[in-house]
């Protein structure tokens, strides 16, 4: 692999600068060799006046399946989290499963510098190892049933359910902001796609506040986008 | 996202056991947190009876288009490269174009641990950044037109043809190899998919000669795995 262009491709005009130079590569040093790192990380701004349309000749769906399965709620530590392999998804061609979701508050991508209270992440892994992570913004509203059944779990209650249907913690609307970006924990890997669904679902303020009283600052601070493409499906 | 399930979906677990301790994440010094990298690198070795057969149920093919286009090739100071945008390609169910490619002696990847005397790098970019990078292996045989294309045009010869169709330059049996990786030179970057074609094209020794005269150590070392998914598809 040159350096120029992958460099130029993802956007990395600072770090481009720092190896542009005569451009010579010493194979017998290798062990000097310098990574670039922290270019690319999540979550972000979605500023979404400044994105691109997704393109019209490949499959940009995502589209989940078998979405009603066994769960268990947990606080790990640093969030609350929900154990479950609720749904398959087929992501934009490629195929995905659920490895688990869980909730930041506030949320940790803003849409035009805008936060909601809620911020859920549905991490799906896919056969090679690549992560897909679906972000969805929650707002106090009406009550959602699937999201008491989280809380239920959660506090052990007498008759909590043991199942998820995660239908119904999504938004009825699929369209997303695309963007590659990191884990936003560390290690904070970059290899990560994301995808950003900007329509609220809604919790009511009790619910809301449910989660909040386990935690209301699990947000990491929004990163610089560094050139990188942000694209948009109007699902 | 949470710590534990995105880095054992990597199989970073060496980077799990730093972060793993009492799980807790401090917000409030988020300047503090530190990167895992360099987990996740390329090139590798291609240990065939290690691996995992692509899934059935999804697209797996890599699909070339419009593989006939202008090409001017150079010496780029670290490597031969020939700047075209010669094909699309559709990846496993994604569009991607071909930005350039370029040639690594001896291979980088090895298969099994053996080295061909040359590797060609076809550097594919989706709309979101995203790269994919073919490998394709050379060894001695027939005579290959295309390739003596890129090199009457390298020595800018008289009459050195201005275009190049890589139809001929990729194996017939498109049977891939494929992981998660990095650039293969600095700054290294871990976004890559890689697809390591096994089936080798010919050049005559001519021809790879004229190569080697360019460059013959411009291939970094192979780097460990580190329990990364390596999936095999049959073509």
């Amino acid at each position: 692999m040159r350096i120029a262009l992958p460099l130029a491709a993802l956007g990395l005009a600072a770090a481009f600068a720092a190896h542009a130079g005569d451009g010579r590569i010493d194979y017998d040093h290798q062990a000097q060799w310098q990574s670039a790192h922290d270019m690319a990380q999540s979550p972000i701004d979605i500023v979404t006046h400044d994105t691109v349309a997704a393109r019209d000749d490949e499959p940009q769906a995502l589209v989940f399946t078998h979405t009603h399965a066994p769960m268990e709620a947990v606080d790990n530590g640093h969030a609350v989290e929900v154990e479950t392999h609720a749904t398959d998804a087929t992501i934009r061609g490629r195929h995905f499963a659920l490895t688990q979701f869980h909730f930041h508050a506030e949320s940790e991508h803003t849409i035009d510098g805008r936060h909601y209270p809620l911020e859920g992440h549905y991490v799906f892994k896919a056969q090679d190892g690549r992560l897909a992570v679906v972000g969805v913004m929650y707002q106090v509203g009406k009550a959602n049933p699937q999201a008491q059944a989280v809380l239920d779990s959660l506090a052990h209650k007498e008759n909590a359910p043991h199942e998820v249907d995660i239908d119904a913690l999504l938004p009825a609307q699929r369209g997303y902001y695309h963007y590659l970006g990191s884990l936003t924990t560390p290690p904070l890997t970059e290899n990560v796609e994301w995808y950003v669904l900007p329509a609220p679902v809604t919790m009511s303020k009790k619910q809301i506040e449910a989660f909040l009283a386990h935690y209301r600052h699990n947000n990491r601070n929004v990163q610089p986008l560094n050139g990188r493409p942000l694209v948009h499906d109007e699902g």
